[in-house]
């Protein structure tokens, strides 16, 4: 439906303020109107583009994280609920991928998800023991990959972590991960 | 024992000439001199470091790979026999390891293994379809990791490889990668 502009300008603030992570393109077909208009509106109304925005969550994000400093998480953490879940997104640029066929190279997959892993456990010291993955649809060059993690058993050793990876709503990536960690009391001990 | 210069020089020629990837470490310990006579008499026999002499083979086997350019393969492949085994080195530097405990981030050795597995598959496309790793052991800055794989089935649709990996003769990371391929007639058709 066509919107007057500040209408418009409007209802693209409450489904930003909805969804964060909604692109632009998404915006232009919701309401409407060419890709120029969503950034000048966007611009009218102070909104940075989609990167920033990841950028800007994930450093928030980095305040509950305890096992790795957030510049060494491979992937921005969109969302964290310690020792339950975590999602992050990356995007497959050049270096990501093979140069003969643009494909995903799959450590690269292997990294967010192990990265994502260590992220959601809240304990000073966490190592990856096991690793059980699986590539199930090739990623290409600037697919956004986001992976969900969620913990489904946790020790008084180890954590076990089930990650799922998507493009688009389908799923690419599937692995467990079994995590140990050391405790304060082992730590100061 | 102690040699004398010349004969020193000529046994040290032919231990390079056995093993080129001996350290210069290991040369002193064997002949009884400081690692400084090492690094002279090499300058002497025109044999270069231990680094430039693995990336010296490593281009050379560069030649024998298919599915992969040589730039591309994460570690220096120091043999690899097509359809059958490989090795590489990786040495763990500082971007390899989390800042907080200099430990060896788990995707580093995934990567080195997975990478192995396309180097060793004599075809034109080869993609990763699962994967069983298990880390055994912290792997530390500075170390020197050497993977080694091998085919155990090959059938008309994928490779099944075993890799190993090792730091200084100890096991610090097994991984099982079931590997689809493209033949030749299927890309042609």
């Amino acid at each position: 439906m066509k919107l007057k502009k500040q209408e418009r300008r409007d209802a693209i603030k409450k489904e930003i303020e909805k969804n964060p992570f909604i692109t632009d393109l998404d915006l232009r077909i919701l309401f409407s109107v060419s890709i120029q208009t969503i950034r000048l509106d966007r611009k009218y109304l102070n909104i940075p583009e989609l990167r920033k925005r990841i950028k800007s969550v994930a450093r928030k994000n980095h305040e509950n994280i305890r096992s790795i400093d957030g510049s060494e998480i491979i992937g921005d953490v969109i969302n964290v609920q310690p020792d339950q879940e975590a999602t992050s997104i990356i995007e497959i640029d050049e270096d990501s991928v093979f140069t003969r066929n643009q494909i995903a190279r799959g450590h690269v997959l292997f990294a967010q998800a192990n990265s994502l892993c260590v992220a959601l456990i809240h304990k000073p010291t966490v190592l990856t023991k096991e690793s059980n993955v699986t590539f199930l649809k090739p990623v290409k060059l600037n697919d956004t990959v986001r992976a969900e993690a969620q913990a489904v058993e946790i020790t008084n050793k180890y954590y076990m972590i089930n990650v799922n990876s998507y493009v688009k709503g389908s799923i690419v990536f599937q692995g467990t991960f079994k995590m140990y960690y050391i405790s304060e009391d082992e730590q100061n001990g």
